[in-house]
């Protein structure tokens, strides 16, 4: 157990990092990078210990623990990569046309860091979306220093990765107080960091209760400041009859599997799965519950995590016309997750509210709709989501082309023949969506798109070469794209 | 006198928006520029009629008026063109990599927009930030329906202008309801278009008051919304002491003219003036009480602004330690701005708040600090900018970083050796800044940038190019800027 800190020492970090912050936005985009690169070395320096703790503590398996530690060293390096290119810092230069009336003075913008950010992770992916997670490795791209909320659900793995950071900090000359790591086991914490006027952003990942009232409390700050809240989502399926009837059997497979994987513990994880009445559903429904059956509960993250799947999946069930297609029929012990199938009728669900709302285990409800039109309206009638996907032919795509709409519209990442779990670390990610999914749908949490959440646009009006920063010289000796005179390019700014 | 919308009226126009904007989203780049462009042309074939009716409604004089309708239609065609090249889009593209374990899916992001947007136009600029001004132009170029709240204090002219959009909408075969204009004399029709669940954004000029009460509504909905709200600022200017030993007369003559142009009535109009006590600045104060005592009264925009700016500049003057240093020794008439120079100590400018407030009008204060740290700390406390200008040599900008740096901070567009009055129309520009001066510090409300407030990203993952949108395909067929495989490039992707 971990002391948690004294609101004095939160405003002892906050202050520090307010201060540290008009230090390292000076750093170059290179100092930047190296930091980042020097935390992925430590992280990886961490070895077997890293791995054994966050097994003990988080109940996933060594091997999807490897492969999250090395998702997490990726993405500090990949955005390191993107930090130094510069695409992100939007840099424009506008020459003056002093012949004009008025003169047109010179004008060139680019994106400079916010402040510290404050940085929640998230129980379900205790190193890529934690403390060396993507939110943190955005803000030092961007230039702020961060302080990190541990998750108390794995508060000795947020340790030993703090120390990896504050050991590359230290090695790379990074000034005290560009991280800070609080433990806080209740609510009052991590409000007095969101609270803190010094701190000017907030990355979070988890639940919408906790999302959103982090949104409330910046929103009633003195000065409101941005809010990056990851709440989840339903990540909704649509079946298409014709798709459907071709392969209803390698799709059931491969939503088995989907809805299973990691205990279903993914904020991606396919929890709707809407279908047209008939033969072709019944007989997807047949084949996902012979392969459910089969598929055997296992341990989830936490005692709290696992109790509120159980909650959450009994009153659904128990709701009005909701019918259990599919159990595990294998045995389960206590604080397992037990994979299970439900179904309803269209009609019943867009009356529902409850049954639209996320149930965060492995189980997914089937949507069945009387035809096209009703599979249409409950598209229409769905609340943002991270992820919606289709199951169609090309042809379906082609003619359905309301329905293609209505689902598009609702997501920030749109699958075809797909599954949603499965989020991909590059630049053309989009891990975000419309409320209720994000609190604000134009910035994603994955690829270093995410580096722009942490930054705003200033314009330099009439500044000589000599005094501007590096990325705006007319030289370029950074070597980035600019737009010059509305025209993208890496040349030298003309004068 | 316009009739005010009812609440049925108001809902009706959101429904219809709504509608409109699954059509018009789908319209191409091209389509969207045509559309802007036919609005320009619609606009200027008002010709006298629309300076006439907007000379009696706002005071302003036929020069500025017919350069503010210049700059309406350069925004439009500009925008138009940035809304075709396309940039604004964040194309991405990372293609697949089936070899990879697991297989890495093709992944294309660009962005898609939010939704119907409303716009409440600003007093002080009946054509360029009103009805078919900047925000309405940005989101038009996104793909979005717009819902204009007419300013009361220019109904008429609003009305015109309004007719100009719906003719061009007519001509260039637009949805019905791509476009509405709605009269509200009160709060309570805006507070019904923000709080209609079919609205996705807002854009807003004018004050603080009303900024922030959108932007709180926007927040207490069940889906929250983005609100852009430019709720103007102080743009303070800093007068370091070698600069104004060399110029103060000159920097005295051009600052009078930018804090009396047009009745001191831009939200980039300088409040304050910084400078260290001593021989210099009183120079520079005295010659700029000469030049304001010459300054002749004007009549403002409305009596509802002169009452306010009569109230707030008498309610400074009556500070403690605040002295009035020059005042418009010409007559003045009823609802006419008179131009006012005051000064206080530092000391007392950072213990009293009220004295950091804007005052719209024709008005500045001068404070006056010990020593450089005085006016570092200034600057530190500081709220939020849409401008801050130093009036500096170089060698002054090398020796001050820590001074420059906190006047960097504070922000949106930083100018040296200028005035923050005058608002270019380009890429580079930033009008924006930290809050209180907007409610978003990340966007920009003038320059194509803009474009972006009504936009959020959408990756597509396993499509196949024959159905992805035109912006995504392979064959770059509309020719745009993409990032493909982290590289920008207008080159067909890799398969």
């Amino acid at each position: 157990m971990f002391k948690d800190a004294t609101i004095e020492e939160i405003n002892s970090a906050a202050v520090l990092a307010w201060k540290t912050f008009h230090i390292y936005r000076k750093q170059s985009l290179k100092q930047r990078a190296d930091f980042m690169r020097a935390i992925a070395v430590e992280i990886d320096a961490l070895g077997a210990s890293l791995i054994e703790t966050a097994m003990k503590e988080t109940n996933l398996p060594e091997a999807r623990l490897q492969g999250e530690r090395a998702r997490t060293i990726f993405q500090l390096n990949s955005y390191a990569e993107a930090c130094e290119r510069g695409d992100w810092l939007e840099a424009r230069i506008d020459t003056a046309i002093p012949t004009k009336t008025p003169p047109k003075p010179d004008i060139r913008k680019m994106l400079v860091p916010l402040g510290p950010v404050v940085v929640f992770g998230a129980s379900n992916f205790p190193f890529a979306y934690s403390t060396a997670g993507g939110d943190t490795a955005c803000a030092f791209a961007a230039g702020c220093p961060v302080i990190v909320k541990a998750h108390p659900a794995h508060a000795a793995t947020s340790e030993l990765v703090a120390g990896a950071i504050l050991k590359a900090a230290e090695k790379s000359n990074m000034p005290q107080g560009i991280f800070a790591h609080i433990h806080s086991s209740g609510f009052e914490g991590g409000k007095a960091l969101v609270m803190h006027p010094h701190v000017k952003a907030v990355g979070f990942t988890g639940s919408f209760i906790g999302g959103k009232a982090l949104f409330d409390l910046a929103n009633q700050r003195k000065e409101p400041i941005p809010v990056f809240s990851e709440m989840g989502s339903t990540n909704p399926v649509f079946l298409l009859p014709e798709k459907l009837n071709a392969s209803a059997t390698d799709i059931a497979k491969m939503y088995a599997g989907s809805i299973t994987l990691s205990v279903g513990q993914f904020c991606t994880n396919p929890g709707l799965i809407i279908g047209i009445a008939g033969p072709s559903l019944q007989n997807f429904k047949d084949n996902l519950a012979a392969e459910i059956k089969n598929i055997a509960p296992a341990t989830m993250l936490h005692p709290g995590i696992a109790k509120a799947f159980v909650g959450k999946r009994e009153a659904a069930l128990k709701q009005p016309s909701v019918e259990t297609v599919a159990v595990s029929s294998l045995p389960s012990k206590e604080n397992q997750g037990t994979p299970t199938i439900a179904s309803v009728d269209a009609k019943t669900f867009l009356k529902n509210p409850l049954l639209h709302q996320e149930i965060f285990g492995p189980y997914s409800l089937i949507v069945s709709c009387a035809d096209m039109k009703e599979m249409t309206a409950v598209a229409q009638h769905l609340e943002g989501q991270l992820t919606s996907t289709l199951m169609a032919t090309d042809k379906e795509i082609m003619e359905n082309e309301d329905l293609v709409e209505a689902v598009k519209n609702i997501c920030g990442r749109f699958i075809l023949n797909g599954v949603p779990t499965g989020v991909e670390v590059c630049l053309s990610m989009h891990h975000g969506g419309p409320f209720p999914a994000t609190t604000d749908s134009r910035f994603t949490s994955v690829g270093a798109d995410g580096i722009k959440r942490f930054a705003r646009p200033v314009a330099f009006q009439n500044w000589s070469n000599a005094l501007l920063p590096d990325e705006l010289k007319n030289e370029n000796p950074l070597n980035i794209w600019r737009t010059v005179n509305n025209m993208l390019t890496k040349d030298v700014s003309t004068v």
